[in-house]
């Protein structure tokens, strides 16, 4: 069967970065799926799939088409459930909820605002056109406004992280002994900040470094080979 | 068998307020299991149970001693496997440690530079010289500084509940479509919050107030009898 992974790239097409696409690859690793990644610049997305999506990630998977990364994980568990679990129970699925609660509403804001002028930077000059029109909407104001706390976002980095610390007092994941989904929701995070910026702004030292540095060797260095 | 949770009180010994005791309680009522409480002083604490224990929540379950309410959650689990699960398999068991991570680093720092005083003022004589003691030697600093900041504090706690709300937008609990251990961690912390200090400052039309009066509603409104 075939299957293709939409994913969203800047000029260079070997460094896809979207958050959202690095959690569906990392799922489709964890479950052992083969498939084949298109990364996309944001302005060709309308075009893919007669229109299917404005967004990705979006996976084809035969005949079907499924968008949204939580909605792409949870129909690989349930389409392929003798495939190692994304999720380890009814509990895990919902919690990965609130982890992704987390990742989105306390670390993508600081990113984005560490990140913007890279990520714009990266573009092709019609999607630099549509990036900086489409956030300038989001955030009602110029995105170079949006970059303006960036060194005191970054210096703040690191704090933002203790819940996970506290976690890796106990355990190597947040999926407990191995990865889970859960997991790969915080990493594509990070690896969205690193691909972006070139660093991840937590020191060598901390735990939580070591945990991204523990995703980044999953599935011999999957997430490792975009530098 | 004989059930005996220690837990925590000030002078008035009908309001147990330690967020940690609450986690337990919940975690009894979950469980369906029957159990006598005994809220203690803090100076009475090593005193009990032949000086098993310095802190409370403290579980004596027949001959079984066990403390640390992420511990009893665990054992609750594994000692009646067939009343309900506390944790919804092994993904929620880790997860949930993510949650407690997120509850004791970000939930927790606040309520404390809220409440101190209310604490504080709750306590007998002997334990009020104990919590100045032990509390300023934790922070390095007069409990009147650590409450300082109170204001500012109350200010802010709203917009620490963010990941609480993303969540909520997909389901009514942590533990998704009925409340799991998860749940109990957070909704202990506001808990304690409450009947410290009467508020848990959020405001009424709050889809995480609406959540923390779901979760005093369970087991016949057993937290809300604690005012």
């Amino acid at each position: 069967m075939s299957r293709t992974l939409y994913s969203l790239c800047g000029s260079d097409l070997s460094r896809p970065f979207s958050p959202h696409c690095w959690k569906v690859v990392m799922a489709l690793k964890h479950k052992g799926l083969s498939y084949s990644e298109r990364p996309l610049p944001f302005t060709a997305i309308p075009d893919i799939e007669n229109g299917a999506t404005r967004t990705v990630p979006l996976l084809r998977d035969g005949d079907r088409l499924i968008s949204d990364s939580f909605a792409i994980a949870l129909y690989l568990d349930d389409a392929y459930p003798d495939e190692p679990t994304l999720f380890g129970g009814e509990g895990g699925r919902a919690m990965a909820r609130f982890v992704e609660g987390f990742s989105q509403t306390v670390i993508h804001p600081a990113i984005t605002r560490i990140a913007i002028m890279d990520i714009h930077d990266m573009l092709d000059e019609a999607d630099q056109a549509y990036f900086r029109r489409s956030r300038e909407q989001r955030f009602g104001m110029p995105i170079e406004e949006v970059a303006a706390a960036r060194e005191q976002e970054i210096a703040a980095f690191p704090g933002k992280f203790t819940p996970l610390r506290h976690m890796l007092n106990f355990q190597p994941f947040i999926g407990g002994d191995g990865p889970l989904f859960a997991d790969y929701i915080l990493f594509g995070a990070l690896q969205w900040l690193r691909i972006t910026t070139g660093s991840v702004h937590l020191p060598q030292d901390d735990p939580a470094y070591a945990w991204y540095e523990r995703c980044l060797d999953l599935y011999d260095g999957e997430a490792r080979k975009v530098a």
